[in-house]
């Protein structure tokens, strides 16, 4: 299944003081302190350890996970409702908070309806489980989540997997599968941003193709939704297609602050099938519901503008200095930056990067190809240019060692 | 396929007061107020509304969910950590209260490792992917998880379902599988307390009947777990096999106050492959993890003791009641009372006892048979002898109407 093969990212972190390379047979590495077993990796946490500027390995676009504002939100709520759901969303899950946010969410994406899950994994797996139907056909993103893949195959439709990013692939994909037999219908599933890579997709190029077709787009905007666009609208936003997609699925946890996920869709009937998905499920906490909406205050107002303008900043100011120096910076700007290393010797190098302080995320197979491994450096609002510059620096010196 | 049948219970909640029954053309219940879309279900909170004793519909078995201790764990865990981890466990999200977690849940269960997720279904799905391999064939007792099943073909394993509960069925599949020629290894996998039916596994037999065969065993715990045995060990502790089972799974949602999940194994060389996994999804919130803990000292303290006597004791005096009353109870007793319903009125029975104030849980096709409906009663230490006795009555009436 191609699908089903996990992203494996190799911790970095700024505790390890003397790392200590440990390339495990299977060809996945491994980071491991010396005198701590390879299944006993350190503990990390950046709201408490080390210095967060000095951290690219977060995922936490707007820094609202530290927020005091979210914090205050999050305690209010502690004391009004159970931090556990009692029970799925068909179950007495259904809380106060969570269906104010399912309708914030839809507002926010200019779409009908909503629905919200414990996690973005899980809304993508009941998401494709309530939409497809045995018969379907599904072109795929290589770069989508690999539960994307997985659940495609689990739901009896059958995927198509289309090069990442482009439109002349799904066209191809789409006028071969137009023409064939069919019990069911077409679909196209594409992330705005792919989390590997930072290709963007081209969101409006892609909604009036498959409106050509008759095929359904289905967009994952986990890593651009709050994060990207004039008023945090992501990819659709800035290709002036909000709205437009027939399905949207992302997560809450890049940049919103707390852990959960959402669908939301253009056509109202969809609903009622993601109800019946969403039973299947944990129901979101009020709690963490309570806290993402106190997220959404923030994204909405002047404070979220500025914000996204300093993360943009960021990562434009990142790709410029690596790509003046040489580096492989790899996709469009987004809050992710991906550095493609050389193969053999990106571990070492990432050593090397960790020597210095600095905390970065190391791709390596199985997430991606053995030949083509890559730092993938994630930016955050609160990152100053001095931050910036100063990893620019150490990248351009490590990738050229 | 059989497994990817998902659950979905109707919810009956106390603040609908006149309702206004839609059964729906495709065979499941729903329960709608008037002038109300069958997509907008009412919002409800058990801890901020109604009389939470009259509830049965909530799986908060000890009631730790308003404890205020919890509360108080999870507020100052929030002013230390995030809410949101910083990205999965492999990157930045194994927090120093998860890793304490890991191994306090280990330690209560007699087993070498424990590793946590975000939810008890990611914590099947990701264990059945670590430890599964193409050519392994696995027994799923019927009345598992729907993720189990659905887990086992995405792992390219072949699933063989076996009666609930039923020892010698499991036996008669072993004895056969154990005789043909397979690439892979035999496994066996159960839930300690089925959700449907409330049937006790025979853990002790089946790890005795396991072993002799060389296959391992696989139990879910997430009913038992907290909730029953002197210090909390569940099913597993009732029946002296604690550390025994190959790999317990379970959820900390329905008795630890919040939302998390975790696999624990007996063979550490085991752990690397669930951390691996662990890496594919995101990590458990650090606050999360320390409200857990917070639950586990409550669990194991004397007042765990004094909480599970008062909830088996309501559960021995909820059946014993209906049962003198001609009820049809199912099962063991456990925290859950299943009460079989003649098919076809099961829903207005569910209006008439929800018009007395009583929230409870109707289990409907496509969760449980056409021909099956049943009520699950959910009980809690919370729940007064009066409150058992005033269910009893009503349930009697209503079941007998």
């Amino acid at each position: 299944m191609p699908g089903s093969v996990p992203a494996s990212p190799v911790v970095i972190d700024l505790l390890t003081q003397s790392p200590h390379l440990h390339p495990r047979g299977d060809d996945r590495f491994r980071l491991v302190r010396p005198g701590q077993s390879a299944n006993r990796p350190t503990p990390f946490d950046p709201g408490t350890h080390g210095n967060p500027c000095r951290t690219f390995a977060v995922q936490d676009y707007l820094a609202l996970a530290d927020h005091p504002g979210l914090r205050a939100a999050t305690t209010a709520a502690l004391s009004q409702h159970r931090l556990c759901p009692a029970g799925t969303a068909t179950c007495l899950g259904l809380t106060v908070p969570v269906l104010a946010l399912e309708d914030r969410t839809a507002r926010f994406l200019h779409l009908s309806a909503a629905v919200v899950f414990p996690s973005g994994a899980e809304a993508i797996r009941a998401t494709l489980r309530a939409i497809l139907s045995p018969g379907d056909a599904v072109i795929v993103d290589a770069g989508a989540h690999p539960a994307m893949f997985e659940t495609v195959l689990t739901a009896g439709a059958r995927p198509h997997r289309s090069p990442p990013g482009s439109v002349e692939g799904v066209e191809r994909r789409l006028l071969r599968l137009s023409r064939t037999r069919r019990a069911g219908r077409l679909w196209v599933a594409v992330p705005a941003i792919s989390a590997h890579a930072s290709v963007m997709a081209d969101l409006a190029d892609l909604a009036a193709l498959c409106n050509r077709h008759g095929a359904g787009l289905i967009v994952d905007v986990a890593h651009d939704l709050g994060a990207m666009g004039q008023s945090g609208g992501g990819v659709m936003e800035i290709q002036g297609c909000l709205g437009r997609p027939s399905v949207v699925i992302g997560s809450f946890a890049k940049c919103f602050g707390a852990p959960g996920g959402f669908a939301a869709v253009q056509d109202p009937n969809l609903k009622a099938r993601l109800r019946d998905q969403q039973g299947t499920t944990a129901a979101l906490s009020p709690v963490l519901a309570a806290t993402i909406l106190a997220a959404f205050d923030i994204i909405d107002s002047p404070e979220g503008v500025r914000r996204r303008r300093r993360l943009h900043a960021n990562s434009l100011r990142l790709r410029n200095h690596l790509m003046a120096d040489g580096v492989r910076v790899m996709g469009q700007p987004s809050p992710l930056v991906p550095v493609r290393l050389p193969p053999g010797t990106a571990l070492a190098r990432t050593a090397l990067l960790q020597s210095a302080g600095l905390a970065v995320t190391l791709l390596g197979p199985p997430t991606v190809a053995l030949h083509a491994p890559r730092w993938r450096l994630q930016l955050s609002a609160d990152h100053g240019p001095a931050d910036i510059d100063g990893l620019a620096d150490m990248v351009r010196d490590v990738v050229r060692w």
